[in-house]
């Protein structure tokens, strides 16, 4: 038997990498007390969000490269990206201008800027790359991607033709954006975006509504912050020909997805299916006889569960069956079920708190893990079990 | 694919009809959408306690029969046992002399006397009952079955040759027992108790210590009764030349065990391995691809998980895997791995409360067994796939 283990990072209790671990060791337990072979492919998975360059590199190898770039304020910083051998960059936007780079009291979303993102993709694209993967989760901007664009070359202007600072408090004085200077070599960089939200730009579900308020914006913070993204948006579309409008996503960190369609013409794509090509996971499961993946907890596709959803995708494509254990399964992850999953089993191993399963989460992921191989190596098994013609069963008590 | 589905009670949450009724809702859903056929054989399982006149009675019919009988302090009641077509009695010695007859001021070890169960088994003899099979679950006496003695014939003695009251109180006194008027043809009925304690008639492990102040023994009744289980000991064994003082179980139900093994000749047997033959078990498994058990908590073999480790040796001798489904699976419970069972899940769909996973018990098991159902199909598919010669995994990350 040939199982690809891929799971996602359980959160609140175990990497992606140690619940890959655990559910090893239970899966090798299994066929070793069935004295059964056992091939395992190991892929833990990221969703885009953080632990994405520790995946890829995980599984790709490729060197960790540190730049110095500008923290949300503007502070110089060291951030590193992940560079592969055939040229592909991994950039986390949280790197460089994350939430978590500033203290609490340091949360300023008027003048917080993605310039240091910028800083991240310039330091790649001399270091050689050739395509730029980009994870936007964790932001601490709401700038559009401004200040990205400031970084690698673009000019934010105001209708009196003055620069203005790349940050959300002051794009709503912005009349043009100029991109002559625009850093040369990036239309022919392929640029993805693994963008996990559809959130628009701006409007009742954009970036400030939604995300400013848990990056320290006031509700007047909001209302500037919306109408300046608004401003680029139309901007953007007037002058650089790309409508966001509508887009589904750009609304993402802070609007940097925005930022990086806008002036760099990257696509915005769900950051599962790029991470399973980057992981090479549709070749890898078509060796496989069973994919085991997992995730902290296992929802119907529109809210979590998109990293099992997109495997479950692939794998159905490859025609190899997906079993997830998760943390908890909700009733609604059924709807998983015509997407390619074919079952769901949580870790817990009877009533059990929270803070017990995640205390134990690897030990109960073992075993877990260990039960459905087991289970599924006594199904194989029992299908070449030779059946006596007529010995069917009673047809009593159904 | 056949399965055999065959919980045991859930105890606080199910009983074992009910339990088989999700797990049918659950494998019935799998198949359906994975659009598999599915023959199903349902069989409820008791542990040969609380419970098993009516497993039986759904598997193999028969006629529920009605008896006047004596409750535990002498009171006329009406209880039931179970008569088959071939003969076979199924008697619950807590229909007649069971703790939940009495109110909780009732309670009286040193008076409560098992008579009861004695005209029970008197009353399925004049029915024509060839071989009785006795549950021995929730006593309310300690009586060492004198009293069941008592009312087939046999006669309790002091030492000068008084009858004396057939309770745990008056054992103490007990000088010989008279058997020559004992209800005739009894020699030829075959008789198996179902006895799942191994505690001993008595001492420190035995009857009294043990089960007794449950029953409202006072230590000092404790002592008496104690005493008075080792004189009947001594006296079946020298007057009637059955040994029970090392035998283990004989202190089941008060020590009823005792007494019908020492003046009946009855069996002691493992609950659920009469169970299983009564309910055709061995032959069912055979006609099967998968049996489907559960529990309320699958625990080592020798304290719960009586009835799946039964299940599960007989599945192994019938070369079927067995997998099973509890409220909770101790770590421990894999020691019945080595013994037939395949793999045991949870049926916590997360982390839930001991309240919550009793509450929607049903639904909880319905999914989890439509998950195992979902997964065994799966692998049974996967097996028939076709691998591509050299087509197998890379070995990375392993």
């Amino acid at each position: 038997m040939h199982a690809l283990i891929a799971p996602a990072p359980f959160k609140g209790s175990l990497s992606a990498a140690a619940a890959a671990e655990a559910m090893v060791e239970g899966a090798r337990r299994a066929a070793h007390e069935l004295g059964r072979s056992l091939a395992l492919d190991v892929v833990p998975l990221a969703d885009g969000g953080e632990g994405t360059v520790d995946a890829v590199q995980r599984a790709r190898g490729g060197t960790l490269r540190h730049a110095r770039v500008r923290d949300p304020l503007g502070r110089p910083i060291e951030a590193a990206y992940l560079l592969l051998d055939d040229g592909t960059a991994v950039v986390e936007m949280a790197a460089a201008s994350g939430l978590p780079l500033l203290a609490a009291h340091e949360r300023d979303p008027l003048r917080a800027s993605t310039h240091g993102t910028g800083d991240l993709i310039a330091a790649a694209l001399d270091a050689g790359a050739r395509r730029l993967v980009i994870g936007v989760g964790g932001s601490a901007t709401v700038d559009g991607g401004a200040g990205m664009a400031e970084a690698l070359g673009v000019r934010l202007l105001d209708d009196a033709g003055h620069p203005l600072p790349p940050s959300g408090g002051a794009l709503l004085g912005l009349a043009h954006v100029d991109l002559l200077a625009l850093r040369p070599g990036l239309r022919d960089v392929e640029i993805d975006v693994l963008c996990d939200v559809q959130n628009p730009l701006c409007g009742p579900n954009g970036a400030a509504r939604v995300f400013g308020p848990q990056k320290g914006a006031t509700p007047a913070m909001v209302e500037t912050l919306d109408a300046g993204l608004g401003r680029l948006g139309e901007v953007l579309e007037r002058e650089v020909g790309r409508p966001l409008a509508q887009m589904p996503g750009a609304g993402a960190a802070g609007g940097l997805a925005a930022g990086l369609a806008g002036f760099l013409g990257a696509r915005l794509r769900p950051g599962i299916d790029v991470i399973l090509d980057l992981l090479d996971v549709p070749r890898r499961l078509r060796a496989a006889d069973l994919a085991l993946t997992g995730e902290g907890q296992l929802d119907r596709q529109t809210s979590g569960g998109k990293v099992i959803a997109g495997l479950a995708r692939a794998a159905d494509e490859a025609g190899v069956p997906v079993v997830a254990i998760a943390g908890r399964v909700v009733p609604q992850a059924r709807e998983l079920y015509t997407r390619g999953l074919r079952a769901a089993f949580s870790l817990a191993d009877g009533p059990r708190s929270l803070e017990e399963c995640e205390a134990h989460g690897a030990a109960l992921l073992a075993r877990a893990s260990e039960n459905v191989v087991r289970l599924w190596l006594a199904a194989a098994a029992s299908g070449n079990r030779r059946q006596a013609p007529g010995d069917g069963p009673p047809t009593t008590g159904d």
